[in-house]
Order: C-alpha cells, then sequence, then structure tokens
C-alpha cells in the first residue's frame, strides 16, 4: 500500500485546477438530484474526474421558485447557456423533444459533450445527434435514458461490443410493473390499481406515455439499437400497453404458474416466415416490441416487481446475464447522469472519445404479423360434447399448434383455455376470428401472449 | 432509416484499412475461445473497432499440440511476442503471476494495451500494472477478471463514477456455488459433492483456490478496490472457504429459511467498534471478506445457482443494483475479454483512453475482529431446566445480542439454535470459546455467519 499513485497526465486543454465547467437543462426530479449530488459529492467527483466540476447554470422554466441554490444559478435563457465559452459539458433532464433536440444541438455543434436522459428525443433522433456529436468530436452519453441506475446502456455499448447479442428481453417501465405487481397481489382490478397509483405518485396525471407502452417503446427502440448496431426508432416497435388487462388475466395467469409483466423485446428473427433464421446462417430481421404477456413465475423477470426494472440480455459467448435496479426516481436516474458525467469529464480532461453510434448493420425490422410468440387463449364455451374438437379444428386449420387444453367449469361457465406453441402473430388473429365465429364459443375472453418459456 | 451514417475520422495513426495488431498469452479455454471468437466474428470486430484486428500471434507453451490454427501463428516465445512492432494489444488469459506479470509489464513499457482476465495477478500488482500503462498511455482492462461474462468492472469505474459505493456482496466463484446448491438440493456431504463437481468438470484436480475462497478473495480485493477507489491486495482480504461446510449446516440453514453461500464482501464500516458510521459522518474503513454465510432465500443471491455468479452493489443515489450471469468458463470469459479488446482497439484507433486506476480513498482496512455481521450458532446440549438461561448469560456477558433462539430435541439430541444480532468478530468467538466451557454445553456444532437480512 505504499506505492505511488501515479498521476495523470491531462493532453488537453485542462490543467488539473482549470475547472470543467457543467450546465444543466431541467430541474425536475432528476435535475435537482443531479444538481445536490455536484455540489455533496464535489470532493470525490474532482479526483475522479482529475479536475474539479463547475456548476455554471441551471436552465429552469421559472425563476420565480425557491431551488436551493444561488438565483444567480439559475435562467431561464438554456440557449445562452448551452454555447457559453465556460462551459464543457451539458447535463439535459428536461425532457420531450422540443427545445431539448434543438439545445442539445446545438450544444453538440459548439463542441460540448451532452449527458441525457431523454429516452423519447434518443429513441427518434439519435442518428442526428450522434452525427452532430461525431462532427465536432464532442460526446453524447445517455446511459439514464434506459431503465435509470441500471447499468444497460454501457454494457451493451462496450461489454458486449465483442460478442452478438441474440434477444434483449426487459422490464423498462416502472409504472406499469407497479401497477401489474400490485394487480397480482391483491386481485383489484386495472383503474382501481392505476386509481392507487397515481395516488402513490407512481403515476402521473396522464398516464399514457407509460400505461399505453410508449416510454417502454422509446426504451425498447434504444436497446435494439444498441444490442444490434442498427438504428431503430420509436416508430418501428410494435407496441400494446396494459390498459387491457384485467385482474381475470392475472387470475388465469396465477392459475397457470405465471405472473403479466410488460415486457420490451428486442430478437433477431428469421428473415421470413418459415426461413432458416439467423443461428442456421439465414438471412436475418430484428423484431421489437413492447406487450403485456404471461411469463412463468420461475422466470427470473417475474420476480421483478414494484418500480424496478431488470433486463436480461441473451448473446452469443456471454450466453444470459440480468440487470436488475431501480429503473426511474430523481436519485437512481441522477446517479446514471452523473456516471456519464464523470465519463464526459474525463474525455474532457484526457481529450478521450466515448465510443459514436454503431449502425452499420441496417437490419431490417420484422412486422409483428411474422414474429412468432406463443400464446394464451380464453374461452367461454358451451358446455357441450365436440367444443374441443371444434376449437382444436380451427387452431388446427390456420396452422397454430396447441401445446395445452383445460377445460374448466361446467354450464354457463365452462371455458377453454389454450395454451399454443410458437406462432405467427398473424395466423393466430385469424385463428380468433374464426374461433369468435364458431356457434359452441360464447366468447373469447383474453388473447395474451406466453414469453420466457422453453419451448 | 435514410441518413447517412457518420463517417468515423481516427486521429491517431491508424488509417480503416491498417489493422490493428493482436496476440494472445496462452490458449486454454478462454485464450481457446478468444482465438475462434476474433474469427468467427472479424466482419462485426472490423466493424465495431473502425479497422481490422489482425491476430499476430499466440503463445502457447508446447507447440507440438494441432490447436487448428495455422502453425507459424504459434510460438513459444511470449517475450518477442508483446514487444513486436506490428502488435498493438496483448491479451493475457495464460493466469498465474509469473511470466505474466512481466509479459504484461512489457507490453505496456513498450506502449501496447493489454486485455486481461488474470483476477491473481490483479490483486495484488494493479499498481505496478496502472503505473506502467499510465507511463506509456496504454490501457489495462480486465472485465474478464471478476465473474465472467458479467460486466461489473466496467459498471464499478464507469457507471458508478459519480455515485457512492457502499457495500459489493457477490457470489464470485462458480465451483463453490455449484457445490453449495448441490449440497442444499441434494442432501449430500461436502466431500461426496467436492467428487461429483470435480467429475463433472466444475472443480479442478486442486481445488484449493476455489474452495479455500483464494479465487474470490482476490476478486473481492479486485472489487472494493474499484467500489471504494482505494488499493486492496489480497492479503487484506479475511477469508474462509467451504471446505468445513457440512450436510448438517445446510440442513439447519433450511430449517430457518436460509441457504449458505460463499460471499465475498465489501463494505465501508465505522474507523472503531462503536464509533460513528461513514453515514453518521464518521471516519470510515472498508471490510474486505470471503466467507460461507446464511442467507434469507428470499434475498436475491439465495436464487444464484450451480455455476452461475451474481453480484449486489448499493450506492447512495444508485440504490442496489443486481448483476447475474455465468462467472466462468471459456465463452463467457472470452466475451468479457472480447468487449474489453474492441474498447481498446477502438482507443489505439482514435487515440482514446481507458479511465486509469482510482486510488485517492487510501481507505484503512477493518480487521475482521471488529466487523460486525449476524450469527447463527449452534449448540448440544443437556436437555435440563436452566440451560437456555446459562448460554443466554454467556451471551449478554461478552455483549453479544441475541435476536432469537430456538431448542430443538430431546435428551442426548437436544440442540440450541442461537441467531445473534449484529456482533464484532472478536466478541462473537470469544462467546464461543466460553459457551465451549460451560457444563451444560456438549459442543458447540457450528457458528455460521448470517447475511442479506434487515436487521
Amino acid at each position: 500500500m505504499t506505492e505511488a499513485v501515479s498521476v495523470a497526465r491531462p493532453n488537453g486543454a485542462f490543467g488539473s485546477d482549470h475547472p470543467i465547467g457543467v450546465v444543466v437543462l431541467g430541474m425536475g426530479n432528476v435535475g435537482t438530484e443531479v444538481v445536490r449530488i455536484l455540489r455533496d459529492n464535489a470532493d470525490d467527483l474532482r479526483q475522479r474526474v482529475g479536475a474539479p466540476l463547475a456548476l455554471r447554470g441551471v436552465a429552469v422554466r421559472r425563476l420565480d421558485v425557491d431551488r436551493g441554490i444561488p438565483a444567480e444559478l439559475l435562467t431561464t435563457d438554456a440557449e445562452s447557456l448551452v454555447t457559453r465559452p465556460d462551459v464543457d459539458l451539458v447535463i439535459e433532464v428536461m425532457g420531450g423533444i422540443d427545445p431539448a433536440r434543438s439545445l442539445i444541438t446545438a450544444a453538440l455543434n459548439a463542441g460540448k459533450s451532452v449527458v441525457t436522459a431523454n429516452k423519447a428525443l434518443l429513441a427518434d433522433y439519435t442518428g442526428e445527434l450522434a452525427a452532430a456529436a461525431e462532427r465536432s468530436r464532442a460526446d453524447l452519453y445517455f446511459e439514464a435514458a434506459v431503465a435509470g441506475a441500471i447499468p444497460v446502456v454501457r454494457p451493451l455499448i462496450q461489454s458486449l461490443s465483442g460478442d452478438r447479442v441474440n434477444r434483449v428481453v426487459g422490464i423498462v417501465n416502472g409504472t406499469t410493473n407497479f401497477i401489474l405487481s400490485a394487480m397480482d397481489e391483491t386481485g383489484a382490478d386495472y383503474a382501481e390499481t392505476l386509481a392507487e397509483a397515481t395516488r402513490l405518485g407512481y403515476a402521473e396525471a396522464d398516464p399514457t406515455a407509460d400505461v399505453e407502452g410508449y416510454d417502454a417503446a422509446a426504451k425498447a427502440a434504444i436497446l435494439a439499437s444498441l444490442a444490434f448496431h442498427t438504428r431503430v426508432t420509436a416508430a418501428d416497435v410494435y407496441r400494446e400497453g396494459i390498459s387491457r388487462i384485467s385482474a381475470e388475466d392475472l387470475e388465469t395467469a396465477a392459475a397457470v404458474g405465471c405472473t403479466v409483466k410488460l415486457l420490451a423485446i428486442c430478437e433477431r428473427v428469421p428473415a421470413g416466415p418459415g426461413e432458416p433464421g439467423p443461428k442456421e446462417g439465414g438471412k436475418e430481421r430484428i423484431s421489437v416490441r413492447v406487450y403485456p404477456a404471461l411469463i412463468p413465475r420461475k422466470h427470473p423477470l417475474s420476480s421483478v416487481n414494484g418500480a424496478f426494472n431488470a433486463i436480461v440480455v441473451e448473446a452469443d459467448n456471454a450466453g444470459r446475464l440480468m440487470f436488475y435496479g431501480q429503473g426511474a426516481g430523481g436519485a437512481p436516474t441522477a446517479a446514471a447522469v452523473m456516471g456519464d458525467l464523470v465519463m464526459a469529464a474525463r474525455n474532457k480532461f484526457y481529450s478521450g472519445r466515448a465510443p459514436g453510434e454503431s449502425v452499420y448493420a441496417e437490419l431490417p425490422i420484422a412486422p409483428i404479423g411474422d414474429t412468432p410468440t406463443r400464446y394464451h387463449v380464453n374461452l367461454q364455451v358451451a358446455d357441450r360434447i365436440g367444443v374441443l374438437q371444434a376449437v382444436a379444428g380451427e387452431f388446427a386449420k390456420h396452422g397454430v399448434s396447441i401445446s395445452t387444453v383445460r377445460q374448466e367449469g361446467h354450464g354457463a361457465g365452462a371455458r377453454l383455455v389454450v395454451v399454443t406453441h410458437h406462432a405467427e402473430e398473424s395466423a393466430l388473429a385469424d385463428t380468433v376470428a374464426a374461433l369468435a365465429e364458431l356457434e359452441s364459443v360464447t366468447s373469447v375472453t383474453s388473447v395474451l401472449r406466453l414469453e420466457g418459456t422453453e419451448e
């Protein structure tokens, strides 16, 4: 323990006393925590960067709120802030597309490195922003944009850069996971549980972005882009939310040893139905989708409850990895921002660079219609002989292979629960339409996808 | 999806056709996989690096083995290989201290960047190697040294660099986890299970490094160094192996809703017994230790079975994170090596640098004697009135607070199972010595630590 610590030698314009100027755009939950950590951990941050970080300003929407920081640091003029000569790094935690997009672009064009937590912006504009960063040799970091504190962006970009990722499956939205976990636990219905989540602050006043899967879809687009070295935007992601999930769905799931989770799934799939898959040397496409699905209770994602997030990554050589932690909230998200900030500041100090965008693979997106998944189909049926045969016949006719069928109840309450093998969405949709026409089928109560099983 | 991909512009000596020269030291399980991936994934690697990777040579101990690669690439002269002018990157996967230490040093001194999976070497010589890397502005990467494919080194160095890590607890040795999982499942004893693990290839012919905790201790030293920005060597790590764990210990654990795991624990602790902790503004030390301990079955680490590894990291802002995956084996370890290789190659290509060693905190190591943990003490006792009082008296006398006591069996089989609150190792050791002297105590059957409970 006596050896001298080697002295860091910057090769850029910065000496170790010359501070690195930082500005923060937005002072909501995350911005407030970032400003706090910059102050509380100043000594550690200085040691880790090699130079002190100096907060040059914070852009806010209103100046008439006491935010516990010197008033002269606050400004509503974000545009001037991001191009100030004494600013090296811009932290964007305001969210939304505009003006975040133009501010980040202006910052990058001025050679400032940017750390952002803005998943909606990144999902659609990473290409444009990365190109701006590349032109001025600045950094664009965004670990906080996916799964809050959980390091998953950096592992995908760096740790797995020598491997071939085949699949990323994650629970990446805390609000919906809180709601589904609570429904699973209490048996309450969706509307009631959403109201409770809103009351507790787990859901926003307008919960649409979360419950309809838009937030998860943005994250899925980012994850897929990183995992497969291709460009995926939010519009490429098939998306269903959780607002149609009922207490009965959770009950059905429980009856077959499953629970329901909103999953973001990114995977390599064959070039077309029936064609050889990527593993068999065939051409490949990718499927990126967000929807609620049954998963077995023994699956590692099934025990991820409440506001927690988890992401499973499957790669050729690394095998199956799982990352787990707090996916949202001020401090956890700020932790991810701060890690990026230290790296971006070190790069300024040592004239380094973060890895840029990697989209060389240019993989086509498979439409949901020919993306095979397993299904769990719940039917209200007439309680008479021949029903099972008629139902099975419709599945067979549409080329959907049945794994198991269970008959439940009697008389008016008679039900059939059918679990399929992997089937294409379009074939299943046709089957369901045909089942609904059957005289012996009273109604198709629910159709839920089933993920996470070894078939 | 139509936007042009920005063209990478190297700022170093490399053009995009000029290959980056790579050599591999050692062709065991990991080296063989690294060479295979370099060949199989050459196109992807070229795209991700920006230039092709060219395998210049592989250092092996014997030339008379067919390794499926051109004979002219093989050499026993590792020393010449690591300083060749057409070599930019050295991958060290031979293991052991010598000659790995001198070869890596020679490579770094010659300006080559080094990727190593050598935990034993790093645990003792990171300071020396990092200083050599710093002098010649080369990179030293070692993700593969801890927990195989699981990205934990990079998250600690980079993702958590803006946070304050308080605790790292991990299952970081696959052999011992395989043995303990099997003992838990089958009820078999240690010797029998070790024999089975050896037969299946999960344990080496001489299993000492694994079963006595040396391997886990080296990894704990590396994790603690990174987590707390201080230098920790293997000698600083308190270490107990699993060779004394009995079938009865697993049975006892199961009876109280626990299992037994070999844990690597790194945490901040108060400067001295009774002093305020780091959280309360007191001075701090760190405790780094490896030992088998009971953990509750509901703890996330308890379900990490077989050869899998997992690491839980607790930080001020990020909260609790968990990383899970394959901790050993050729391909998973090679996946981590390859991720480092791509980053090191990119740095060569763009004249970047990996973060260097960060040991500014210089925290003292707390001796195991005053590191508080909870204990589970199993006593064979005389079946008569007053025993519990006598036993409880000894605990009280030594200042060890009891959480629960259970009496089991009758007559000659009468037992007491005592679970303590947090107690210092030294106080517990004194208590156990005194208990052994009690007339009413036949024997102290086992003393196991208990981790992972909220007290």
